[in-house]
């Protein structure tokens, strides 16, 4: 089954909000064999709402869309959907009570454009929402059917779970399933990987498709197959990850598609380490995300952010003199930090960074982008410095990623 | 004038990549009087990109594309606009040489798929990426142009401000200008805001637009309009600004787009104040997002991420009989946790956090998105407890906001 995805609202189209909720949606529609067909961001225009409309019912039928629906005057695709399915905008009583019992949560008072919201189409079925005052309009014409949701990637994601999902698999029965297997690939550039892969590529059934998705240090290998036999497509993929690793071997870190946080999190749960970070350059970034894993207490006891030189020498240990002579962004600096963390916090791995993230702050000798890090996992301990390209966030990012990736491969030797 | 916008790839479809090209390519082009029209996310399928490309004409005059130029087989936009264009494919010197620079300063060595970069239309002219292999192309037809560009956000960022706006802006001429101002709102709710700026929105000019961007505990409003008079929409956009502080007054934290960590940088830096954070459960992201802003170093000194109890004992000086008596998630523990960082650091300011931010750790008492948070700001320290709802994501993201507001309306006051 195809879905279109149509996201709505001006401040998509300025750059000011990044759409993530087609992103969301297709995660969530995949493991039921359904597929994003294609994703139309437009602005609060009935125009383009209209015509995106048609366009989208021409492709699939069933057509989700997101945005638009709060109370103020630039959010007009209520009044919009109830012109292309005819009907007129009436007050409905359940939608008053829930956006009442919404308002009353919130601990705020009723006001005519909250009111305003419990007005609907009378062309549409009312889904409640649960969790935010714009109501959930189910659509059908000529058999095929429109979801209208809220923007808000929260209250979107919050009524998709609980209430349009299982509507949509009641409404329409589906016995096509996708599959796919992911397979985190470290230390072999996108380009070498295809040709080691390129027999592997040839020999696929025909309807199982290879993509690559490469990131700064990872390639991440994708294998999708869309088939009415699910136990054939699961004998295949099964069949088809042994052979990757017999080609790939240890250059797999991981088969499935997983951050390298948490790749790191399982191995050093197997191993029964713990870890810290000391970060000046990627102030905090590292800790970030490994602590976004689920369970990460378990390994991560903590971080010292030391982006001032003092909290680098008085809690991490760097001598005064090492600061003085070799500066904040070298060798010596994050190698003393790195070992510092670990006896201040007693953990048994951690990574540091020290590095110019810029735009300012760069030299002749070190320019914006020099990233000095160090890993320590036991009693050994590895450096290496890189120059990033790019702004303040993608060094911040980049020194994030490789120094992970550093302790990835010392945990994994 | 305005452009369509299509973005390519099977990754995006099923959401294992975001989007933020468009975003990207929106917010560069805005500032000359350009506007994105629409986009599209369609897959890597020949027939999706004809028939996007097609619509997309139908649409606008300009079309850029991202993505699907890499060198590996699930990559056909190259041959799919080569059908549609008409032409045929042949080895160009000057992007092979082009190629083979960029192999060599990545220290890798050419193979066959990087020479097939050098294949491009006979109906295109090429940009060479001065930062990747994949070439850019520059198609023409019926006075209609359409640049395919890679979708490595980096490569397309890069190329877009070296060289394919600057040729788009010389091959058409364009009077037309975009005028945004933004004001980040603080402490109102958006229904409740939208009511106060109801006189305000009916007498706007009718080609000024208001627009609410509601996030949690922050709304952005902003204004746009487009007209050929620069003079008049400036005039315009001055009274109208004054017109909103009259009726919100301070409520508006800032006149322009920053996020909370930037508007926290300014006034701390007018103040000459330094800050720090105590993390427990947002594991160093507020850190991140105050050290994400550049020229942070004037002001922050740096973090302790406390996420084991001995870190917050030993480094923090939070008693245990605290922790034993009323838990690390308690008002007790933020407290200490503020004034134990500040001690350390020697610092003015400083956020502290402590929650469960889930899956699991919730019990009856302290459910999955309890977070206490403290803030002190020389000698006073406030502190508040939330509830927040939604993923270990959403948790940690809500906390690192909700402190940030709280500091923020305390160096506002």
């Amino acid at each position: 089954m195809e879905v279109s995805v149509i996201v709505i609202g001006d401040e998509l189209l300025i750059g000011q909000v990044i759409d993530t909720n087609s992103g969301w949606i297709a995660r969530h529609l995949n493991p039921l064999g359904w597929s994003v067909k294609s994703v139309r961001v437009i602005g609060d225009s009935a125009d383009e709402i209209l015509s995106a409309v048609e366009d989208a019912f021409n492709e699939t039928d069933i057509v989700l869309t997101t945005g638009g629906l709060g109370p103020t005057k630039d959010d007009i695709t209520k009044t919009t959907l109830c012109k292309y399915f005819g009907g007129e905008l009436v007050l409905d009583e359940a939608t008053l009570r829930n956006v009442e019992e919404i308002v009353a949560k919130r601990h705020l008072s009723m006001n005519p454009l909250n009111e305003a919201q419990a007005l609907v189409p009378t062309s549409c079925r009312v889904i409640q929402n649960q969790v935010g005052t714009a109501p959930i309009m189910w659509f059908e014409k000529n058999e095929k059917v429109l979801v209208a949701m809220p923007g808000v990637p929260f209250e979107m994601e919050a009524m998709m779970e609980r209430e349009v999902i299982p509507q949509l698999l009641n409404h329409f029965c589906v016995n096509d399933c996708i599959e796919h297997r992911t397979f985190i690939v470290v230390g072999i550039a996108e380009s070498a990987l295809a040709i080691k892969l390129d027999q592997f590529e040839q020999e696929l059934p025909s309807y199982i498709h290879l993509a690559y998705l490469p990131k700064p240090g990872i390639v991440r290998l994708r294998l999708t197959g869309t088939s009415t036999d699910r136990e054939q497509i699961n004998r295949d993929m099964a069949m088809l990850s042994e052979k990757l690793d017999n080609i790939l071997g240890n250059a797999i870190v991981c088969h499935e598609d997983k951050s390298i946080s948490e790749i790191i999190g399982d191995k050093l749960k197997e191993r029964g380490l713990t870890l810290a970070t000391a970060e000046s350059c990627t102030g905090g970034n590292i800790a970030h995300q490994i602590t976004s894993v689920a369970g990460s207490s378990a390994y991560f006891l903590g971080s010292v952010v030391s982006y001032a030189n003092e909290v680098k020498t008085n809690l991490l240990k760097v001598p005064t003199e090492v600061l003085d002579s070799h500066g904040a962004v070298s060798e010596p600096t994050v190698k003393q930090m790195v070992q510092g963390v670990c006896e201040l916090l007693g953990v048994d791995c951690a990574m540091a960074t020290s590095g110019i993230a810029g735009p300012g702050g760069g030299t002749p000798t070190k320019p914006v982008g020099t990233v000095w890090m160090a890993v320590k996992c036991g009693d050994r301990i590895e450096t290496q410095c890189k120059h990033f390209p790019g702004s303040r966030d993608r060094v911040i990012d980049r020194a994030t990623t490789e120094v992970q990736i550093m302790l990835l491969k010392m945990l994994l030797e």
